[in-house]
Order: C-alpha cells, then structure tokens, then sequence
C-alpha cells in the first residue's frame, strides 16, 4: 500500500457524509421511519465512523466495505440518543428538538427499535459480505454494554456515592466500547492480525475514558465561549461527575457528608458554584482531574508506541487521538 | 425417523419451560435485568416456542438444537409486549402489573432495548452453530416487520377511517409474521427442503390473520365467563377491529358516517355496547367475520392439504391450527 492512498481526516468524513446522504432512511410506514431520518440528519461529529474509516484507510487503504458499517455505528449511537433522551427528558440535542419532544414518547420507542434492527441488519450484511461473522459479534456485545453502561449512569443518580472505579466502568460501558468497537471493526474489515484488532480496541477503551474525563473536566473548568455551554452544568444539576468523585475520595466520613450535602444544596446557580468551587480549590481538583484526564493520553500513547506498523501509520493514530481528546470545547 | 419420537403438545411446552427456568435472565446490573426476568416468567401461552419445536418434532424428531430459539423468540415477542405497554399505558397484563407500570418507563424502555440485543446474540449463535444464516435473516427482517405493525397500528387509532386491506395488512405485520417465522424457523432447523419452509410460512400468515380475526370476533360475539374478558372491550374503547370495519364497508358514506359518530360517542358502557350492536345486527356481521375467520381456517387446510409429506405431519399440522384456531377464550 502506498502512503499516498491516505486521505486527510475532513476527507474521510465528507466522504461518510455523501455516502449517508444518499442512504434512504425514510421507508413505509412514514410516521415510523420519519423520527430516524430526522436524527440522522441533525448533525453530530461523526466520531465513530471516523475511527473506523480512519483505521481502514491507514491499514489497508480501501474504505469502500466500511462505509455501511460506520453508517450502522453512527445509527446505533443515533439510537441510543433517541432512547436516552426520552429516559432523561431532554428538549433538545445538537440545538434542535428531541425526537421525543418533536413526535411524541411512543414515536421516540419504537422509531428506536427499527433503528437498532436496521442497524444489525446493516452490521450482518457487511460481516456476511467480509466473511467475518466478529463484527456482529462485537456488535452485539458492544451494543449490550452500552445499554449496561446506561442503567449503571442512571442507578448512580439515585445513590448517595458512587466509587471512583464504578464511575470509570460506567463510562468504559457507556462511552468507550462504542469507539473502541469502531476502531476495531475498521481493523477487522482491513484483514488485520487479531493482535492489531484488540490493540486498537484497548486504545479506543482509553481514549474513550480520556474523552470523558475531559468533557467532565471541561464541564466546570473549560471556556464557555468555547464549550458554547454554560460553566458548571452537572454541579447545578447534582451529577455525579468525575470532579465531585475525586472530591469525595480525597475526603475523611465527616467532610465526605459537608460536601455531599452542599452538593444537594438548592442554592441559585451562582452561590452553588461558588460554594462547591471552594471545596474543589482546596482539594486541587482542577490539577487532579487533569492530571487523570492527561494519564490516559499517556496510556493511549504508550499503546501507540508499541505498534508494530510504520511510524506514519502511528502518526496518523496519534493524529485522531489529538483530534478527540484535545478539544477545548 | 420414527413417529414414535413424536411428543404431545403439552409435553414440548413443558420441555420448553424446563429449558427456559434453567436460563439465566438476571445479570449484573441487576436493575436492567431484573425486569427481563419479571416479565419471562409472568406465563404467557408460548404459541410461538410450540410452533418451533413442533415443527421441528414433526419434521426432523430432534429438538435440541430447537430450545434457544423457541426462548429468543418468546423472549422477542415479551419485548414487543413490554414496549407496547408504554405505549399503550397498559396498567396490567397476564394478571400482574406491566413491567412498565411496576419498574417505570424508563426500566422498561432500556430493559427491553437490551431484551432485543440478547434476542439477536441467541439467535446469530443458534444461526451459526446450525450453519443457516437464514434463521437470523429471517428473524431481523421479521422483528423489522413487527415494528411497522405495531406502527400501522398506532397510526390507524389516529385515523378516521381505515380499509379492510389496510386492516388485514397490519395485523399480517404485528401478529402473523412472527408465527409465521416461528413455523418456518422450526423447518430451518430441521433442514426441511425450501419448499416446505415457504410452505409452513405462508401456513403461518393465515393462521396469525385467523387468530386474529377470531381475537376481534370473541371481544363481543365470546362467552365473557370464557374469555376472562368483559364483552365489548373494543367498542367501548373505540378500537378499529374487524368488527367495525367490516361494518363500514358495507355501508354507503352517509351511513358510515352515522356509524363512525355512533362509535365515538361517549355514552356509558351499556348503552354504548346495544346502540353498536344494533348496527351489527342489522348488518349481519357475526356471521360475517365469522365466515371471513373460517375462510382462513380453509386456506390453512388447503395449505396443509397440497403439502408434500406424510399424512400423520399433515395431521400434526391441523392439530396446531385447531389449538390455535378453535379456542374460546
């Protein structure tokens, strides 16, 4: 394969992008089909099929049989959207409304459970078509823990504490197998060896619990002119985020319960950021979170430099782990 | 193979629950599981296991290979139920709250998301361990099919007016396809030649149309001490059954029109039960859709009839359409 087969990240997207623009979402029944085109026209960063037509392209250079599946990927996370805002009663997403809010509750069920059929039939077709019967595999079992990885996310919102280490299995389940299993499905499709397969899914597990650390990093400390979202969120909503569980840990019984019930505390806004920023300045939590968040850069790049492929194959990993975990918003 | 081999309906059913007490419904996290394991054990009738198994008793003699796929398809079918209860706000069902009523809505939305994605893991693994990637074809496009019913369905309470064909083709989606699999899947197994699983599908259909006709049919025309169910449910609901649809195509526009503003007045249940049945009676329609209801016994007989295989499968055949056809309740 020749290096200049390699097309830059924009040009894979736009390429995944012309390729789901000419994909029929909208089928008979309407009123079931509609709610899965409208999704899937709002936008998103494409992340997930990014990594796989990523991986494809830097170790094989033919992205043509990924196509479907990054499709099937970004309709499976499109589904787990649909279904998660129902369940948190959110109005809107990518600054549009809700499927469940536009058409209604029971559109929102079952429009998301043709989607995840469509989406395995999608996956089948492929691993059929590749004669590698892994990817439905790994479909499946990605698509479980993700269902586990929410009802972990929702359990903890009814628990007084939670441990850092369950926190970082919810996110594992929740954020990271779906990029994980991305990156390895784009390996998989290349006819790579078993070990760059798993090698790539332990860097798409890291980099996910990198990304996520980050976002809840970026929650309170990021710019809100660069974040586009109002500083302190999940304080004011009370969610059990990394910052409050490195708070926690760092904490004897007796202050564990000041913080917690400042936490609980119906203050307005700005008196409840000031309060809980108080106690996150006096346990260096700005540091430690990031230091944590930087500690699975690290990890990514260690598993990078492990590789056995060309240095600009590496490059090019390195180059998608800086796009995903350096955003500022 | 020897017909001695050949069990009683009973007896499959009662292997089937055997097979199904042993499987472990409940895992960690247990909350997303746990409403899985509630509603797989609330009982049910389990027409679509005995349609397998006794298809692959008839047509082959063993069995074993039949278990998890007659439990993924109940299991599919306890899916559908328990995302039909949202939508339908179902309090109640087989005697006990819903899961959706006991758990919450959002327990029942993602427990059943998970349900659909442990359904296709058994059946892609009983698909590949049978080398008959059909079984899992035939399963998707079906559970596709089964939610464009239950849409159609959703949409026609919405509408003024809804034609038989219209009607005949939304109950084929939401009850027949899935019995109809459940025959077909049982030939699969048995590695029964194509024509005969074509043959038992289409067997399937007609026999899922039928039951449903005669569903519509015992709501005002069955014995309310048989059924457990208090006469008239659908009408004092207002409900599109074939009962009113047969109703209205037999009138002129102005008539309908007094027969569809009959339907929606909201008088109390009596008055409402005998102004209806009037119509009816002066239409004829219990022998109607009763005539329409043995028209498909008919063609389920004439099916079984050109099948090319031993008279005692033949008669095997009429006895599952007898269960499924003749009960009272």
């Amino acid at each position: 394969m020749v290096e200049a087969k390699i097309r830059p990240f924009d040009d894979l997207i736009a390429a995944y992008q012309e390729y789901s623009a000419r994909y029929d979402f909208i089928k008979d029944p309407v009123h079931l089909y509609e709610p899965v085109g409208y999704i899937m026209k709002q936008g998103g960063k494409k992340i997930r099929p990014l990594a796989l037509l990523m991986v494809q392209n830097t170790f094989n250079g033919n992205i043509n049989s990924g196509f479907p599946v990054a499709l099937a990927l970004e309709m499976f996370h499109n589904f787990t959207l649909m279904h998660d805002d129902i369940m948190d009663n959110a109005e809107t997403r990518r600054g549009q409304p809700t499927v469940f809010h536009k058409y209604g509750i029971n559109a929102a069920i079952l429009s998301g459970d043709v989607m995840l059929v469509e989406v395995t039939q999608l996956i089948n077709k492929c691993s059929r078509e590749n004669q590698t019967g892994q990817i439905l595999e790994l479909f499946l079992q990605t698509a479980k823990e993700v269902c586990e990885g929410q009802r972990f996310d929702m359990d903890f919102e009814q628990r007084e504490t939670v441990s850092l280490s369950e926190y970082l299995e919810m996110i594992r389940l929740k954020t990271s197998v779906l990029l994980a299993a991305s990156l390895k499905m784009g390996a998989l499709l290349s006819k790579s060896n078993p070990t760059l397969c798993e090698t790539l899914y332990q860097l798409g597990i890291n980099l996910g619990l990198g990304f996520q650390i980050h976002d809840d990093w970026l929650d309170f400390y990021g710019d809100s002119e660069q974040t586009g979202k109002k500083i302190g969120g999940d304080i004011i909503q009370g969610k059990k985020s990394i910052l409050i569980l490195t708070a926690l840990q760092d904490l004897d019984p007796v202050n564990q319960h000041k913080l917690l019930n400042d936490y609980k505390l119906k203050l307005n806004d700005e008196d409840k950021l000031a309060k809980i920023g108080q106690w996150f300045e006096q346990l260096d939590i700005k540091n430690k979170v990031s230091k944590r968040y930087l500690s699975y850069q690290e990890k990514c790049e260690a598993i990078i430099q492990q590789m056995e492929c060309e240095s600009w194959q590496k490059n090019k990993l390195r180059e998608f782990v800086t796009l995903i975990l350096d955003r500022k918003y």
